[in-house]
């Protein structure tokens, strides 16, 4: 089943490229609700080929069935999600500033909305063959800002990938979308001259940290440099309190171990360390981690990135393993390590690298008031999670620390399985993303491909729908820097 | 009077970015009114040192008295705006989806907020002194955000630099803002350093297209890249069409001479290259030009790069010149130069090169359908005018052509002088800037020093007021992705 796709030569991304210029201010200039319902139709043509695509991804990704159809549900809800924000419309940020002889500074009549940046370069990722490939995030929220997408497939699921493809581009042409505003482009060279190409407005890239800045560093040093919105890297700390250990500690290590192996590990959200006060009671960790059961990891690359990461982790000197994880015909069952405070400070470093895959690093601390030093050797996260008691003297503190170093900041949960929802943030500063004002799961996820554009005193019949007088289209804008509303 | 500033050591510039670093969390938790008061404060300071301030701007940039005075007021206005703002919280984002377990995915009490991003290096423009520099649209919308700044001055104008630098910082004082929340640096290599240190969150830039692109390319090849907001250069084309020439070409050309020689063509927004029907009579605007006195340049290093490209201008073969400037004790006199539409096309990279000073391109063109040709060679530009009359057939596809490339489009008018305001655009695609998404004048300026976190789960108590329950701080929220409301 896993047959590569042929690599796309330099010629066809060229043309791959020209039509998706080339129908990039067709598709900009289609009625927001006509690109809703294309969205929607693409969701509605995913949905009517689980049954086809599902047994694609399972063997191509080695994920479990179930696993599948939800990641699947999820890419469509998704796609839902943003047609709904296009009827919405609050999307488009328009502002109308009228003409004031009395601002202060001269003022003519300027109106204000956000426009398609043009054709955007999709890598997808390894670990969500749906949720963040083909049809995922980036591609779902390029396509409801209005810009044509060229997906780049992962080589891990070239077949998902292609008949994911079919499906987008059938359902765009029944929505009457223009022709070329959706392609799909295979192997390595391609997916480079792709970023580089002068037509490319953006890219949008989920993966690893040295895949990402590679990528990211083309993409910052063409002659006119685009922005690359890449999701890179995570090891998502998980504090729990003296006081939370005492008084449920049991608990909280039971949904540590679930989250942490949870797709064998393969999340950027997966909680990397876990810190624990010293003596804590780890015995039915161990256990429970020992019991799990072998998992096959997403391809060969992943195994072996996986067992370099882990040998380091395990030779280190400041660790100590307590469940040695095995390969087996079944794949990878979990490991579990432990080191102390002071040596996670000073091997930073080495121990707070991301190891993807079912691995996972408990750190005991002596004094929790002393948690607080990890704020100043943890790189920029996707997740910092809490567990504590509400009265816990600590517990403000450790908010803050996870609010300074990343995007989201859980209370009592587990980071793994981000909601796709408006107020989400599904990013961070480097390393987590490369572009630390954004997030790539949400509603707000469509913000990395627009850009605003201001009309200075242009007569009615000529602006946009949008920004005329009367408000045709029923769009939320904001009135002399009021609240939005219709 | 221009004495150039000592350079700051390494070590003091270390010592800077410590103190900036230090400032960061508690300025960050400085209630908004708080930070609005302090920037008012500033703003105040600046107003009052008036009379101070505009001789040292006049000597130091050669601009006359009148120009000092509006840009200094320009300037405050613009503080004073960011305190709006501020107050006004729907610059926060603040957006509340409260549990949901009909949601169609999982879906935990979530709730966002922006917050700042740390310490700031802001590099002066030399051609604003006051709007663009020390205390100008960066420093203040980074210190809006909550962000400490750390300003590199100008050579160009270093004692207003330090002047207004020890206003700004007292003033903050006074207000009670942390130490180290504002400094400034001098010297080449210690902007350098700046824009590398470990330290360093984002930079804010003015200036020209090596000058910017030469940082950018430190910013984004750091271990950890940070954004980088330039704002670099445009030539801000102007189209008049066959109509607005017949109608009132007199006036248009009149309205073009006045601001392609505002500030000695010394602004971003100079317009450079003007499209008129073949046969339109240039005479009168050959006079006007030609009339006008010599007024002095920034610098000398302004001085010598203008007369490298006007010489490279004129020198070449497909250009006429049709007004030749002189260089007198007093300064420069403007130029005019002449081309026709195939040559333009033809050869554009060497005649859209941006020419910071006084002297523009006249360009002919048969056909007025054959001016969107233009749009295929036009790279990023702060803003694209036309002049033409409402029942234009071409203006449709002209203004779309300027949205397409610019941040800004202009009917009937100038894009020298940029409103401070809500909808205001001061952007666009490379190299007008190096981040499309964003604008460097206008309220939504202090969006590029901000990030979104997300709060999962966080009990009451924990939440920033923000985002608490009953809305303590009457911030505008969006709940369920409804229009913001208190």
């Amino acid at each position: 089943m896993n047959t590569e796709a042929p690599e796309t030569t330099p010629e066809e991304l060229d043309a791959v490229l020209r039509r998706a210029a080339d129908a990039a201010p067709l598709y900009a200039a289609l009625p927001a609700a006509e690109r809703a319902r294309a969205l929607r139709a693409v969701a509605d043509a995913l949905d009517g080929a689980v049954d086809e695509l599902v047994p694609v991804a399972m063997a191509e990704a080695h994920y479990p069935e179930a696993r599948c159809r939800s990641e699947l549900g999820r890419t469509t809800f998704q796609l839902r999600l943003f047609a709904d924000v296009l009827e919405e419309g609050e999307y488009l940020e328009a502002m109308i500033d009228p003409a004031d002889p009395d601002w202060g500074t001269p003022r003519p009549d300027v109106r204000r909305l956000l426009v398609p940046l043009g054709p955007v370069v999709v890598f997808g990722a390894s670990n969500f063959p749906f949720a963040f490939s083909t049809a995922g995030g980036d591609s779902a929220s390029a396509l409801a800002a209005g810009c044509p997408v060229v997906v780049k497939a992962h080589p891990g699921h070239p077949e998902l990938a292609r008949r994911t493809a079919d499906l987008v581009i059938a359902a765009l042409a029944d929505s009457e979308a223009p022709e070329g505003v959706f392609a799909l482009v295979s192997g390595f060279e391609a997916g480079r001259r792709a970023v580089t190409h002068p037509l490319t407005r953006a890219v949008g890239f989920t993966g690893s940290i040295p895949g990402g800045r590679a990528l990211y560093d083309l993409a910052v040093s063409r002659p006119e440099p685009i922005p690359f919105y890449g999701e890179l890297g995570s090891v998502n700390p998980v504090f729990v309190t003296r006081a939370a250990m005492g008084a449920r500690g049991e608990g909280i290590l039971e949904g540590y171990a679930g989250s942490a192996t949870m797709g064998s590990g393969q999340f950027c959200t997966k909680p990397g360390v876990v810190f624990v006060p010293e003596g804590a009671k780890l015995d039915a960790l161990v256990d429970d981690l020992a019991a799990r059961a072998a998992a096959p990891l997403l391809n060969d690359r992943v195994a072996e990135g996986f067992a370099r990461g882990l040998d380091a982790l395990a030779a280190h000197p400041a660790t100590e393993v307590l469940v040695s994880g095995e390969e087996t015909g079944q794949g990878r069952s979990p490991s579990l390590l432990r080191t102390d405070l002071d040596s996670l400070l000073e091997h930073s470093e080495d121990l707070l690298a991301e190891c993807f895959g079912p691995a996972t690093l408990v750190v005991t601390y002596p004094d929790e008031r002393r948690l607080l030093e990890v704020g100043g050797v943890l790189r920029g996260q996707l997740t910092v999670t809490v567990h504590g008691e509400e009265d816990d003297p600590v517990a403000p503190a450790l908010l803050a620390l996870g609010a300074s170093v990343a995007g989201r900041v859980v209370w009592n949960g587990w980071p793994t399985g981000v909601a796709v929802t408006h107020a989400m943030t599904h990013g961070g500063p480097y390393p987590a993303t490369t572009a630390p004002s954004h997030t790539s799961v949400g509603s707000t996820a469509i913000r990395r491909f627009l850009r605003p554009v201001t009309y200075q005193s242009v007569p009615q019949p000529l602006l946009p729908p949008e920004l005329r007088d009367g408000n045709p289209l029923a769009v939320p804008r904001r009135v002399n820097g009021g609240l939005p509303s219709e």
